[in-house]
């Protein structure tokens, strides 16, 4: 059976060349980059490489760039670092009700501990109301944290607009994006979208889970989150993860080498399966064609059918999707994102996300859509309305 | 040149079947664990595994392993999760003066928070006195932090005494063990040496670095230090390491499954190597023979020769060792360790480490040692006393 794998999103498959790269490190080049010997420089080497690799790929300077475990520890850094940095110089924290748990978890934490949060709302496409926005900073707001792009229905919201407003209301406070979804997918320019902090984990692009960084503008000052040896700058302690920042590093030049091949690729799935899904009866579009949108996503909810039985009825095909976001379905609650957007309440639990990636087809979009055309009926048939 | 890697303390080869693993799970078995379709159940199983094997090396349950970046995450979730949890109960901690950055550091940032740190000194042999930490213990002490194996040195601390001491003076107050040098080396039982929480580094086990595990006494309320999507039953958030977890468990199984003949080896390797240090003019071990000492760490002073020359001059003869700690070698402050040992003011600035791994022979020991006497005769002629 051929198997289709689109959940992408949630996580990618190592490319040969970057697995190849890693297992080298391992074997061979195995060195603690402390270490004062020769075999300690090899292993600085690549970390030294991979910084290079990825500062390159954001035009900022590589000192501006810090490994850490995955985009989750990022997010944790730039929000609680700034909390523990910032806190005698305002508590107030704008965000929005369609971030990852990885920012409202940590924002309830800030919550709990005395911090004021600000949660925007979105329109329809999931996108920020930049009015809202502006009126929402004050003089003692220290941080503004918004997702680059969103990870269930894949809006890009106005980065280098917000940006360009926290700068006017308030210069001295931060801005922080959540771009897990965005890198590699799109070109991103901190330094003239205003962006003091981004995070970014290394499996949404074909590189190794355990891996990610944070960019960190040269003139914000955090304080770390887990202490000790000093590594990293001493913004985070640790022997640095070798194989899998060179391995993430050689993940995102390969991706942005290419990166206009592979986002039309992906554009090419993507306005496939939604030209195809849009012709199906009972099925409401909650991602559109366009530049308002990411490349790499589709959610679509499916009248009358639950998104758990499709899922699995899809899978029986060898086609993996995912039901809302997979980095959170340990904790199935309902996604914010659906509801903030307004998805009807009996089609929430309804939604199917199909991800792309640079393995994926316009002929896998048609075979996924065919299946969902054999199948919807007769899942239907099966459900009381 | 035949190269002699003796820097395994810093960290380790990855053993060839580990990282054949991780490769296969990378490539082909690189599904999301939160995913519900069959790539995600493949990457709990794995996950799934990993935990049973380490689980059983240690005689405790599964659902007492998890999962985190490495030894430095463990150790600051140990320490500031516990701060975290039972700050109301009391804010007095017990820790030593001969623990790693991974420790002292978080201990620091505690103290600024307004917690009471006692640090225990060692004797000679970096052995704690359990008298002075008995005397220690009060009502509101909620943790005691003790080092199994010295990174240094090798010395292993009383931990069982320590841990019944603990729970007969304060039932309340959690036993922490940093195990970073003890686990693989050393058999632990945490339930009959009454140790809460300890904390563990893959890649010096052979395994993938930027993995590493806790392991958390089920009675333990410890406050997670990473928040996000609920990982690892909430208390360690963001994508699973799943290659690096599995590589960690295959690693842990493979060096537990012969232990006695690994450790036997060490010992082999360690016992050539101070019985030639022992004969050489000059040299002064802060490692002895016996069971006071892990099977695969010496250190030595070499009156007259500065470390690092010494260092790089075994370098040229492809021999990479240590000078003090490597894992800290970013900020090459004096060792506190040789310090609280009481090694002289002289000789702290000429002290190696010599430690060993699997793949480490008594004729490589032989090798380092002629190379010493080679080397040492030469280098003195140099220095002005």
């Amino acid at each position: 059976m051929r198997e289709i794998y689109f959940d992408n999103a949630a996580t990618t498959r190592v490319r040969p060349e970057v697995a190849e790269l890693m297992m080298k490190v391992m074997t061979e080049d195995y060195g603690n980059p402390s270490a004062r010997h020769v075999m300690g420089m090899k292993a600085e080497n690549y970390i030294k490489t991979a910084r290079e690799q990825i500062a390159r790929t954001l035009r900022v300077d590589p000192g501006e760039i810090y490994f850490t475990s995955g985009g989750t520890e990022s997010n944790n850094l730039a929000l609680i670092g700034t909390a523990l940095a910032r806190s005698r110089r305002g508590k107030h924290i704008i965000s929005t009700g369609i971030e990852h748990a990885a920012i409202y978890k940590p924002l309830d934490l800030l919550r709990e501990q005395g911090f004021d949060i600000t949660i925007l709302p979105v329109d329809g496409q999931g996108h920020i109301d930049l009015s809202e926005l502006s009126a929402a900073i004050r003089p003692d707001t220290i941080l503004v944290s918004l997702m680059y792009v969103n990870n269930e229905i894949g809006s890009i919201e106005p980065i280098a607009e917000t940006g360009r407003i926290i700068k006017e209301r308030n210069p001295e406070c931060y801005f922080h994006t959540d771009t897990i979804q965005a890198y590699g997918k799109l070109r991103i320019r901190p330094k003239t979208e205003h962006i003091d902090m981004l995070s970014v984990s290394a499996h949404k692009i074909h590189g190794p889970k355990g891996t990610g960084f944070i960019y960190i503008d040269k003139h914000v000052r955090l304080h770390p989150l887990i202490l000790g040896g000093g590594q990293e700058r001493d913004m985070r302690s640790g022997t640095e993860n070798v194989p899998g920042i060179a391995g993430m590093g050689l993940a995102a030049e390969m991706y942005y080498k290419e990166h206009e091949k592979i986002e039309a690729g992906m554009l090419s799935v993507r306005d496939r399966l939604i030209d195809r899904l849009s012709a199906m009866e009972g099925v409401k579009l909650n991602t559109e064609k366009g530049e308002g949108f990411a490349p790499h996503v589709v959610s679509a909810s499916f009248a009358g059918v639950r998104a758990e039985v499709l899922l699995h009825a899809l899978e029986q095909k060898g086609i993996y999707v995912s039901s809302g976001s997979a980095c959170s379905s340990n904790h199935p609650a309902i996604s914010g994102t659906l509801r903030s957007i307004g998805v009807d309440q009996d089609l929430l639990d309804s939604t199917l996300r199909f991800s792309f990636g640079i393995y994926s087809t316009p002929e896998e979009a048609d075979l996924c859509a065919d299946a969902l055309e054999e199948l919807l009926p007769q899942l239907r048939r099966f459900v009381r309305r």
